[in-house]
């Protein structure tokens, strides 16, 4: 079987990023005898939009929805383009119409990258942030009363459905299920937000029954980021709301190091639309062109990628040449205190792969 | 002038640290010849839930409403009393029916406290998140439809009014003004969610512009909590809704290792009621009764407190006081690697007081 993939870059040090990424892929196909194919896009970027007035073309359903599944850079330009038509316009946009309600982020301390945690070492912290990636806090129900006056109000709603709960929650107990510790925690904040909270709590409750063999805790959000810290150590997998998730899948890195190699899935388990993997960082329009952007968020997000199309051994293979270019300091970029740029850090890695 | 003060103990070790605020705010009292007159009251407590079925007298609010200030433990037992009932019955209504609409909390690096970020030291952590304390994600605006169906859902408003964004902000400034660096942070995510955070954003600006003098940027949540791990020296007040808020003062305290010994204030400033002071710590049922609860948390607050009335000097030698007996092992409690217990470790800080 052939993959179809489709490429899209983006913005900023996506462009950058992904030449590498697709080197690294094309490496470990060879040598695991997959075969990809690979379509290229150019929308879902600043020139785009200065070109054309919208993100992407009308029918980009059509042109990347068949596809096995989505490579993307990263979007969004502040200075150029305001938040709400790029990212609402392309990376919101693939979350909703595609249906892709898991956001999946692995917190991991690689080998080379210090933890800005005394103390830990690779091993120490390893565990998934699953996020609802669909509805919850960023519902687009809402509005502004009484314009410009005193009295003037703006409201807007969380909104959880059954079924939005439900299949996040269902996805991360089946992957607590399958790892080791069999651990499940839940983001809650019910003792403060009084309604759509101890709905969630309710739903875990529920979910839970359905899974005895996994243990499961809760925490408060503002106890659980302070335990992100003191404690990462006690994680498996977590899991959180749309807002809750978004907080701990930053968070969870910046304990591993950085949010700069992180890696993250927007997936749809269904598989009735493609799925779009995508480093954690941005563009970065204060480092974009210079070539020094590092690649592994990149590279890693295409092993979630291999993981997510059944190729296992391929995407370990990416994960293992990682981890060995991470222990070499010549081999990384300048922001983990190397002196390789985004090219050679990306051939080094795709020697690694075997 | 003599201070009135209604004390309320509340749950668990609340009962255990009061006694030690109590005594280091008499001696500093004496010192600086403040007058303090305390009125003790039993209820917002699991006792008195017990006894009356509800957590404070219907007329609660004549009781402790015309008090200078209040000085709180601990509330809430969650294996006794649902948080709705005991929170919401309690500290909830503190801040919403005396309008404290600022929850005032101290990040600092305190000497004999171990930070668990790597090579940080007292001094490089040092300073204060400012947390709206009446509305935004703490609305009780919401509901449920086609309960127990598939098609079932739940929302929740998030509300953030003209006003109440308005004199938060206005807080916060001011409050960067008063200090060296004047600089503010605010926290926003506006990005993610698309009406409310936007209008938050928009009122910064605003209040911005009447404040020339203040150097401001803002960070969107999930940035800004990697931010407070990767980079604590970057900031000086912090701005916050009432649910970022609540995240970042957790998440602050851990960083400087403990939320154990850090101090909260919920404030109406303009002291048409009185403001409440207490520890961020919770009751903690799991170490009630033995004596060895840190009363740091709430000696702190009782400093919060002086300040809050004017007494400056007083204060001053209190928080002077706590980071004297920190640096001494023998006086810190054993959650911070010393063997004093509560009374030790409260009595240690009275002494040094000056
Ligand atoms: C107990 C809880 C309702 C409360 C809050 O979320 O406000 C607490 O976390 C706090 O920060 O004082
Ligand atoms: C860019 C922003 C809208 C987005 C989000 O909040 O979902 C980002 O932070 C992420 O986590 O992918």
């Amino acid at each position: 079987k052939q993959y179809r993939i489709a490429v899209i870059p983006g913005d900023g040090i996506g462009k950058e990023v992904m030449p590498e990424g697709l080197r690294v892929l094309e490496a470990a196909a060879k040598k695991h005898g997959v075969a990809l194919h690979f379509d290229h896009f150019d929308f879902s970027s600043y020139d785009y939009y200065a070109k054309h007035g919208q993100m992407m073309p009308d029918d980009w359903k059509e042109k990347i929805g068949k596809h096995d599944a989505i490579y993307f850079g990263a979007v969004g330009w502040p200075a150029k383009i305001p938040d709400h038509i790029s990212l609402w316009g392309s990376l919101i946009k693939f979350r909703r119409e595609f249906d892709q309600y898991v956001n999946l982020r692995p917190v991991r301390l690689m080998p080379g990258v210090p933890s800005p945690l005394a103390g830990r070492k690779p091993g120490d912290i390893d565990f998934w942030v699953v996020r609802e990636n669909t509805e919850g806090e960023y519902s687009s129900v809402g509005g502004r009363m009484f314009p410009d006056t005193d009295r003037e109000f703006v409201t807007q709603q969380t909104v959880m459905t059954r079924t939005g709960v439900d299949r996040i929650l269902k996805f991360a107990f089946e992957l607590a299920q399958s790892r080791p510790k069999k651990h499940l925690t839940s983001a809650t904040k019910s003792n403060g937000i009084s309604i759509t909270m101890p709905y969630w709590d309710e739903r875990v409750e529920a979910m839970a029954k359905k899974f005895p063999g996994v243990k499961w805790d809760k925490y408060h959000i503002d106890i659980l980021t302070a335990n992100f810290v003191l404690h990462p150590d006690w994680f498996d997998v977590v899991v959180g709301s749309n807002l809750f998730g978004d907080i701990l899948s930053d968070l969870g890195p910046a304990c591993t190091g950085t949010i700069g190699i992180a890696p993250s899935g927007n997936i749809n388990p269904e598989g009735d639309f493609p799925s779009v993997f995508e480093p954690v960082h941005g563009s970065a329009p204060d480092i974009a062109g210079q070539g020094i952007a590092n690649p592994i968020g990149a590279i890693w997000s295409g092993a979630m990628m291999f993981e997510h199309l059944g190729e296992k051994e391929a995407g370990r293979s990416i994960v293992d040449a990682i981890e060995r270019t991470l222990a070499e300091r010549t081999l990384r970029t300048k922001d983990l205190g190397g002196n390789a740029d985004t090219t050679a850090c990306g051939k080094a890695v795709a020697d690694m792969v075997d």
